[in-house]
């Protein structure tokens, strides 16, 4: 058993898959069942409600089987993000949410003064913010005193597939954290979502990474897997580093 | 099915596992079970002979479950080498078998000159080496010629953990092979392994980053998960990177 | 001729260096000599004032020749920062000052929300603060907005000598900034400062790299060259990279 | 004083151009004179021997001011490297030559099989030949045991602009080595140089990353400067690595 539990729920997956980008809602859904996903993310701005005949996410994934995790992406202020919250609170009921407050469209980086504020809003109006962040360890330990319930800072742009670029500031983020950390945004392959857990990380989210794969199924799979690799080899307590080789064994008792 | 082939045998885990530096053979044998690994492989020098009454590392890994690949670790010259590996075949009949020429000890480099000659020798004596090398892409496309059945560069020093070190020469090697390419030497951790898979190799050999790790059993599973999940990954076919964000989709339809 | 200018000021030199961890102010100053660098940052806290018989770092470095640009290391508050910068004006008439606003001693870290109130505080009261920030381009921008003169992002924690770490963040901040952008803290040798100038910085800040090489005055002229060498390569505008080999002519005309 | 040493021939510089890819022959020369070489690499089949009324390379770089290196690119065994060389000791007398014996066109890496034969040929010969090798810490040993006079080997293919792609094995070749070590092929930028140079290596040598630059002559410079910057910074003895940040001194004596 190595589950984790982000504000009361508990999940034995540390992946956390997107709902953007698929072909289709039933690419989306078998692309969510080869991840093991427990928990997808949505944007709440790109809910279709207003067109009672077009297709419904939720026709495709059960929100009885998995956790939706409403998101404020397209937000740019703090305002904004609160109202659509409130708005997803109203429908559906939920408050364990992911906040993001983009800073601007190019780098679609967080402003980070926004999402603090945002952040003790939503606190205060009873959420259970998870909080899309830049990875700085200040911050994050800023978001934790201001009741974020997970700290989810960006491994590289949104989208970008770059991998993780600075493994000293997820490590110390970690370090410092109380709370559950989860990469968000940044993963292009398998590798970079095995390098997050094993820096420590309690999850990782991603969504461009398997929808823009050539067959994103396959690479769901991929990264489940990987996320459980990194995690694994996290808590098996990797080998040292040697600047020389090391042979396999003395040779004693040659032939 | 992902199953790949060398010298006419075929594998489903494309894990080879090392049998040195554990605590005891049991250790090992429950490392193996872990990795999943189909194949260990075996210092012939290190092989106890002689002492009837002393553990044997047959009574805790099955050689009828498992395919032991003898290798020539200690060997430092092509003579050495070969006569290692002729023993090993009157003693136990092995053809397929992992051939590694040192050229000094500090690095446990391999010595190309001597590698190559014995690959040439072993081939016309009716082995099937599969063979440790420097990650150069034109001494591996003679190790083809000259019969190698697998080609095994080295990510960094053996025992070093460093990871792979050289992105570009594997990938080199993988796209001019016609044989199987094994990074042999140099993972340290999960992540290093799917990174290794992802640039196409057909496997992953490793010893030392299983039985070093605190938990070593914990880490052959690791890497299991790794392998299979740079192995899917590579096969996915990445997205692309991209210098800046990229929304996870158009907010088209906002609320 | 290639000088920056910031907030009226014009340098030629591209290096700023520090003043602490020195063996004593004469190493110190024959460093900043062979660094060819105009300004020196001088922590607030650690001027000598009380000990009129001990030695002055005005002594070895003439403040008629070296503009000294006073910083507010150890300051972990707006508040406790920007009363150390007042009492620097009062005593040295200083309006262009480097701000720092620390988030913990671990870390080193700049505490972003205190570091962006008094910025605004000091900026409203006449001074002109080149401010330490993490590399956030959104951060960066708001700096900007409330008035900083020079964006100082770290490219790792202070004192660490690890290098650039995130090379994406660092190229996202100069392309978005309109005052000049300078790396401040994580260099660790040369070609650290370089690939800072290459990325489009218009200047480094760094005291360790120097301070503590074995030969500190070598060291501040590697750093020089160093700088140099970045910003010719930036200027001069790269070659592509490509994925495989290119021969350096056609081999036309051959023997 | 910092002059380094080949076969009893003493240089100031440590940076070694090419004479391929220019736009013309006075750009070339624009180029060297920038850099601050002493010694010029010529592909001895593409000099015009031909026609008389061409534009020669020594008419814009003195050979009496300048060395000229020859060196056997394209050629692609050792019988045409051994082949070239003496019709070039023939033309000019040169006995001081870079031996390179290419494995393919598409990575350019060298065939170190014929590379060896060459060199022992060549310097049975009486050739002093500086040969270009692959990053192999005991290929490099051969070389040199077999007479070369200088170990140059990769840092990434030929033209690829991709920087020094394995620190690991640059290292130990210059820890193994009795002769000077230089990176020949791989610089793309300042910072390469400076790596290079860090890593200990005597010299480098470059050709596409000066002739491809936007303003080749001013990318010179900067190669220059970052040769310079990488030796000094070398010898100077860099600060050690740390894990979490260190303040710049201790903070006795506040205000």
């Amino acid at each position: 058993d190595d589950s984790w539990t982000v504000a009361g729920h508990t999940f034995n997956s540390r992946l956390i898959v997107g709902t953007g980008k698929y072909k289709d809602f039933a690419e989306n859904a078998a692309a969510l069942a080869a991840s093991g996903a427990e928990i997808v993310t949505v944007a709440v701005r790109r809910v279709n409600v207003t067109d009672p005949d077009a297709p419904m996410l939720s026709d495709f994934i059960d929100p009885e089987q998995t956790t939706y995790l409403p998101n404020t992406a397209g937000c740019f202020t703090a305002d904004d993000a609160i109202r659509t919250l409130r708005l997803a609170r109203e429908a559906g009921g939920w408050e364990l949410v992911k906040l993001e407050v983009l800073g601007e469209a190019r780098t679609l980086y967080p402003d980070m003064r926004e999402t603090l504020k945002a952040t003790e809003v939503l606190v205060a109006e009873g959420f259970k913010p998870m909080v899309y962040c830049v990875d700085d360890p200040i911050a994050a330990k800023q978001l934790e005193e201001a009741g974020a319930v997970a700290i989810m800072p960006l491994g590289a742009p949104i989208g970008s597939g770059l991998g993780i670029q600075n493994r000293v500031t997820i490590r110390l983020i970690v370090e410092g954290a109380n709370v559950p950390v989860l990469v968000d945004a940044g993963v292009g392959t398998a590798s970079d979502a095995a390098v997050a857990m094993e820096l420590g990380c309690d999850g990782v989210l991603m969504n461009t990474a398997i929808a823009e794969a050539k067959d994103p199924v396959r690479m769901a799979r991929a990264m489940k897997l990987a996320v459980e690799a990194g995690r694994h080899a996290y808590l098996s307590g990797r080998m040292g580093r040697r600047k020389y080789a090391d042979p396999s064994s003395p040779l004693a008792g040659l032939i």
